[in-house]
C-alpha cells in the first residue's frame, strides 16, 4: 500500500481555465465543495483527493475542447464514470480538473447483426443490458458495480462472466478517445479482425484515463443462451473447492461462471441477504448453452465436485431465482462490510495461473488466519483471480498496518507464482510499486509511451506510472 | 499499392559492425549474396529489399547483443522468421542487419494444467503442435504457411481458427521481446487476466519487429476436442453461401470454422489438388464439442445453408479425410497460382463487419468480371475477412497497373463499411497509405509511440509508419 502525497494544485487560481472552462459549458462546471469531495473519492480505502472544479461532459467535441484549455494551462484531467473504482483512480493528486462523462448516456448505435453497439462513455453496464433487452443480445462483462463502459474499457474491467466471455480487453472493438492535446481518434474499425498497424484499442483499455479521454466505446454483444442454470454446491475444504475450479478449466468445459465464496463471505451473504446458504467454501456456477448442452455441462461438473466432496448442485433454472442468486454474489463487498459494522476494507484482487489457486488460496487463508484480523475471500476463480477484503477499523493505525502487510506478502506470492498484481482492478496510485515489482524493464516502455502521447503530464497524472 | 524506394544502406562499411558481430556470433553470420537476397523476400508480389548481412541468433541474449552493436552503430535490425508474410515485413528498405531467429526453436515450457506454454521466436506452428501430440493440447492459430510463432504474433496472424479460437491478438500471453536499445524485457506475467498497466503484449502483437524483435512467445493452448467433424456444401450464389455464414455467426452457433471458396478457387483446387468437388460457391465447415454437441451444432448449419440453396454436407469425419480437407484449403494460395502459371498473386485481405460482407464480396465479384483478370476469392467468412488473388503476369505493367487499381477499389470499399484494410496479413510496407485513410489521426498517436520506443529508427524501418 502506496500513499502519494497531494502536492500543490497545479492550476494557477489567477490563470482564468476556470472561467474559461465555464463559459464553455456554463453552469454544468461546479466548484462546490460537495461536488468536488465526491469526485476525488473511489469505493476503495485509499485516500481521496479533490479536483479544484467538476465539469459535466456531454459530447466527445465538449470533451476535446475542456482538455484543449486544460492543455493549455498545463493543469490535470481527471475522467469520472461513477466512481466505483478500486484503486484511487479518480483521485485528484495534483489538483486539475474532473471531467464527469456520466451524462453522456447515448446508445450510439446497435448492430444487431454484427453483434456490436457504439454507446457513449457515461452508459452503465446495466443500462446497456436494460436497453439491449428485446434484441435477443446481451453485454456479458459485469464487475460488481453498475460502472459506466468508459470507466470498465479505461480500467480493463472484467467480473464473474470473464471466463467464458473475456474481459474488456477481448470485448472492446473500438474507442473514441480525446488524446491530452485534444485531438479525437478513432482506435479502430467496426471489423471483428484487424492487423491494421499497432493495437490502439487494446493501448488505450487498461490505461486509467492518463493517455486520454474514452468518450465512446463499442464492445462485442453475444446471444442470449437458449439455456441458462445456476448451480450452487459446498465443500469441505477451500481446497476441494479450487480443485474442483481446476479440473473443470482443464477439461474444458465451457462454463459461463465459476465463482468462489469462502466460509466467511458465506457468512457475511447469509447476514446482508437474509439467505441460509451452508456457511461452508462454496463454488457459484453457471452453465450456458442449449438445453442439451447445459444439462452435459452441468453433469460434468457435478461429477468432478463430487469427486472432491463436494454436495449435490443446489438449482436455480428460473430467471428470477438466478437474478437473485447472482445479485447475492454481486453484493459480496457490502456483506463483507456488513461482517463488521463501521470498518473499511482493504480490498485486492491478485490473479494467478490457475495451477497455482490451491496452493495461492491455501497459503493466504493460513497467513489470515494466524492474524487478528477478519478477512474474507471471494472470487473469479476460473481465471485464477481472487478478492479479499481485509476488514479494518478505519482509526485503528496498527490494524490498517497489519492489513498492509499481510496484503504486500499475498501480491508477492502471486508474483512469485508468475501471476498479477491486479487481475481487473487496476493499478490507480494504490498498485504503483507492485506494477514495478511485477514487470521491472516494462514498467519504463510505459513511462516512455506515457511521455510520448502526454508530454506535461497532465492525464490523470499519478497513476499507473510516475513520471 | 505503394513502393518505398530504397534508400541508401545506411551501413557504413568501414564501421567495423560486421566485424564485431562476427566476433560475436562466428560463422552464423552471412553476407552471402543468395542469404541475403533470400532474406530480403516473404512470399509476397512486393520488390524485395536485401539486408547487408544476416545473423543466425541462438538465444534472447544474443539478440539483444545484436541490437546493442545495431543500435550503436545506427544500423537497421530486421527480424526474420520464415519469410511467409505477404506485405513486404522482412525487406529491407534502408538496408541493415536481418535477425534470423529461425535457429530458435526451444520449447521453453508447456504448462499442461494451465493450457499455455512458451516457446522461442522460432518455433513453427506444426513444429509446437506435433510436439503437443501426447499432452492431449493444440495450438489453433493456422495461418496458411507454417509460419514462426514469433513472425505470427509480430503480425498478428489468424487464419481458419480464428472465428472460435480468436487470433494472436486474444492468444498471446505474454512476450519476451529486445527494445531498441537492447534491453530485455517481458510484457506480461502467465495468469490468464491481468489489469497491471499498459497492455504492453498487445502493443507488441502486431508491431511487425517495427518496436522490438520478439524472441519469445507464451500462447494459450486448447483442449482437443473429443469430437471433430468437417463438411463440405455448395451453393448456387456466392451472395448465398455468404448470407449462410452471416446467419450462423448471428445465431451464435460455436464454428471451429467456416471457409469460402468461390468457384475460380474450386476450380483451382480441383487441380492443384487433383480432386473432384463441384465447381461452385462453396463453404468448408467444421464442428468442435462433444459427440452431441457436433451432431446439434451441424443440424442447425445444414438447416440455414438448406435454406439458402445449399447442397447437402459432404462430411470428412476421420483425422485423416479432415487433415486432407484442410490441407486443400491452406493450400489454396499455391492452387490460385496454379490457374495461371507463371503468374504472381496480387493477394490481399480486407475485413468488413459481417453483415455487409454479401454486399462487400458482390461488388468486388463484380468489379473483377469487369476486368480482364482471373482474380479468386477465398475466406475466412466467419470473421468478414476474405483474400483475393489478382494473378497478373509479373512482366505486364498493364496487368499489375489494372490489378492495383481494383485492389485500391477493394479496400475503399471496405473502409467504407467500417472495414479493415488488412484482416491478417499486416502493413508492411505494402499497406502503409491504407492505414492512414483506415485510421487517419490514428496513425500519427501510432507514430509517436513508434518515435517514442525506438528514436534512432533502426527496428524495420519503412513499416507500419513512416517516421
Amino acid at each position: 500500500m502506496n500513499v502519494a502525497p497531494l502536492v500543490k494544485s497545479r492550476l494557477e487560481p489567477e490563470s482564468g481555465l476556470i472561467e474559461a472552462l465555464r463559459s464553455l459549458v456554463g453552469d454544468r462546471l461546479s466548484t462546490s465543495a460537495a461536488v468536488r469531495e465526491q469526485h476525488g473519492k473511489d469505493e476503495s480505502y485509499h485516500k481521496p483527493y479533490s479536483p479544484d472544479a467538476v465539469v459535466f461532459a456531454e459530447s466527445t467535441e465538449e470533451v476535446s475542447e475542456i482538455v484543449k484549455l486544460c492543455a493549455k494551462h498545463k493543469v490535470p484531467v481527471i475522467p469520472y464514470g461513477t466512481g466505483t473504482s478500486l484503486e484511487g483512480h479518480v483521485a485528484a493528486l495534483e489538483g486539475g480538473i474532473c471531467i464527469d462523462v456520466g451524462n453522456m448516456k447515448q446508445i450510439v448505435e446497435v448492430n444487431v447483426e454484427d453483434l456490436d453497439c457504439t454507446v457513449q462513455a457515461g452508459v452503465t453496464r446495466k443500462q446497456l443490458n436494460e436497453y439491449l433487452r428485446d434484441t435477443g443480445l446481451f453485454f456479458p462483462v459485469d464487475p460488481g458495480a453498475d460502472a459506466s463502459l468508459g470507466g470498465m474499457a479505461s480500467t480493463r474491467a472484467s467480473g464473474t462472466n470473464a471466463v467464458r466471455y473475456g474481459t474488456m480487453r477481448e470485448n472492446v472493438l473500438s474507442l473514441t478517445v480525446v488524446l491530452s492535446d485534444g485531438r479525437i481518434i478513432r482506435t479502430a474499425r467496426r471489423s471483428r479482425k484487424s492487423a491494421a498497424g499497432y493495437d490502439l484499442t487494446r493501448l488505450f483499455v487498461g490505461s486509467e484515463g492518463t493517455l486520454g479521454v474514452i468518450t465512446e466505446v463499442t464492445v462485442r454483444l453475444y446471444g442470449i443462451p437458449e439455456a441458462m442454470s445456476a448451480a450452487v454446491c459446498s465443500f469441505p475444504t477451500i481446497e476441494d473447492a479450487v480443485n474442483t475450479t481446476i479440473l473443470t478449466i482443464q477439461s474444458g468445459i465451457p462454463v459461463a461462471r465459476i465463482e468462489l465464496l469462502d466460509d466467511v463471505s458465506m457468512d457475511g451473504i447469509n447476514k446482508f441477504e437474509k439467505a441460509d446458504y451452508p456457511v461452508a467454501h462454496t463454488l457459484f456456477f453457471e452453465f450456458h448453452g442449449t438445453e442439451a448442452g447445459v444439462v452435459e455441462q452441468a453433469k460434468m461438473v457435478q461429477g468432478i465436485a463430487s469427486d472432491f466432496g463436494g454436495s449435490d448442485f443446489q438449482w436455480a433454472t428460473k430467471t428470477e431465482d438466478r437474478t437473485k442468486l447472482w445479485q447475492a454474489r454481486h453484493d459480496v463487498y457490502y456483506a463483507m462490510m456488513a461482517l463488521r459494522p463501521g470498518s473499511k476494507g482493504l480490498v485486492t484482487d491478485v490473479c494467478v495461473p490457475v495451477s497455482r489457486l490451491a496452493e495461492c488460496i491455501t497459503a493466504t487463508k493460513a497467513d489470515i488466519d494466524a492474524s487478528s484480523l477478519i478477512a474474507p475471500i471471494a472470487g473469479h476463480v476460473g481465471d485464477g483471480n481472487f478478492h479479499i477484503a481485509y476488514l479494518v477499523d478505519p482509526d485503528n493505525q496498527a490494524e490498517i498496518d497489519e492489513a498492509a502487510a499481510l496484503h504486500d506478502r499475498l501480491v508477492m506470492r502471486a508474483l512469485a507464482m508468475d501471476g498479477t498484481c491486479t487481475g481487473e482492478h487496476g493499478v490507480g496510485y494504490g498498485k504503483i510499486d507492485f506494477l514495478n515489482a511485477e514487470l521491472g524493464e516494462g514498467v519504463s516502455v510505459m513511462r516512455s509511451i506515457k511521455m510520448a502521447l502526454d508530454p506535461d503530464n497532465i492525464m490523470n497524472p499519478g497513476k499507473i506510472v510516475r513520471v
